[in-house]
């Protein structure tokens, strides 16, 4: 395992177009961390070092520290605040805040990835109640965002701004495959997509919309989807 | 909202048989926080309190700590954590070990109670896979349970035996919807859920089997469940 002590003792198992793994990059970046980054083809199956790193969920990101793995994206990005101490923490200092960027990203994980799915892999009613869910949670991510520069608000760019903008490079599938136009619905978090978009952590972790949009395609010719 | 500062601005919203509620009454009680109780009679509607304090998943447990809500039981038992330093913490101090408490709470978060749920709900083959499911589950649980008194290991009693100590209750009810036994299935677990029950911070948090068995039956009749 030499190979893992490179430079920083970190090693990242990921798939480039991840929205789960390119949290933990923004948060790599924004510490300034410098790590090994090993691409999972993921479409042509699983390596042995993934499926050992996390056997519960055989999923990418695998962070491995020091060849310890730590599993799941928003714990990878905490265990990264308290593992790295000295460096910038995307987690506030006041317990209380901490718990409101712990509920918004918990809720940027249980509800876009799976309704932006729905999206497009599905037709009909069931793709218009996904399109009816996904105008309500950009809703509701809008009236928290207010007019706050990132979700971190006094913390600054933070854990839910990390979260959430590995999302933003899909808003284009998201509106075509909706058909409706994220400006309209949230002209804040359309504005805030922008900001975030030039933050240097999160440009060089993101790939563009029309890449996440030939992804899209390859997982529906891979699924079969129409 | 004069009702929030006595003794200690502490306020939990909850349902009496909620593991999710239970949680955070297991951890207010290994920190000797006192606080007031308020029962949400969740059978009949929710009440204005609960829809103001959680308006996003309008669920309970919601802790007011000085009249502001802090919402999803794993996040509350961070907070207290965070919020009340000089008490006795749930999660350990090492980052790695925090991480790796994180992960099996998640875990359990996920699958238990939705599985758990499927057991009662279902018939047939669906019903059979969620049996298959469960007894993945506690399989998995028993393999990082291994020969350790309690899941927080070194640390002892902490932050995932808060999280899946709720549902020892629910045990005998999953036996029988599912026809098995955890004993026979996961023999760890089974010594663990009885050395939990017998400690007073989660005896006086939770609820008979019985209790529980009766309420599944409550609500299979609200659902109109044969």
């Amino acid at each position: 395992m030499a190979s893992e002590k490179s430079s920083s003792d970190l090693t990242l198992l990921d798939f480039w177009v991840s929205p789960f793994g390119q949290r933990v990059r923004i948060a790599l970046a924004e510490k300034s961390l410098p790590y090994e980054y090993v691409e999972e083809d993921l479409l042509a199956g699983k390596s042995d070092r993934l499926l050992q790193s996390n056997p519960v969920h055989k999923k990418i990101p695998v962070l491995l520290h020091g060849g310890k793995p730590v599993n799941e994206s928003l714990i990878i990005v905490q265990y990264l605040d308290e593992a790295f101490p000295d460096t910038p923490s995307l987690l506030p200092a006041d317990p209380y805040a901490r718990a409101q960027a712990r509920f918004w990203a918990d809720y940027v994980d249980k509800k876009v990835y799976d309704c932006g799915s729905r999206l497009w892999k599905l037709k009909g009613e069931p793709q218009a109640q996904a399109r009816a869910e996904m105008l309500e949670i950009l809703k509701t991510l809008e009236t928290e965002l207010g007019d706050k520069e990132f979700f971190g608000g006094e913390h600054g760019f933070g854990f839910v701004d990390a979260a959430f903008a590995p999302f933003t490079p899909w808003f284009m599938s998201y509106e075509k495959y909706g058909e409706f136009k994220v400006a309209e619905v949230a002209p804040k978090i359309a504005a805030w997509a922008e900001r975030v978009g030039k933050r240097e952590s999160v440009a060089k972790s993101l790939y563009s919309p029309d890449k996440v949009y030939d992804h899209i395609g390859v997982l529906k010719k891979k699924y079969g989807i129409e």
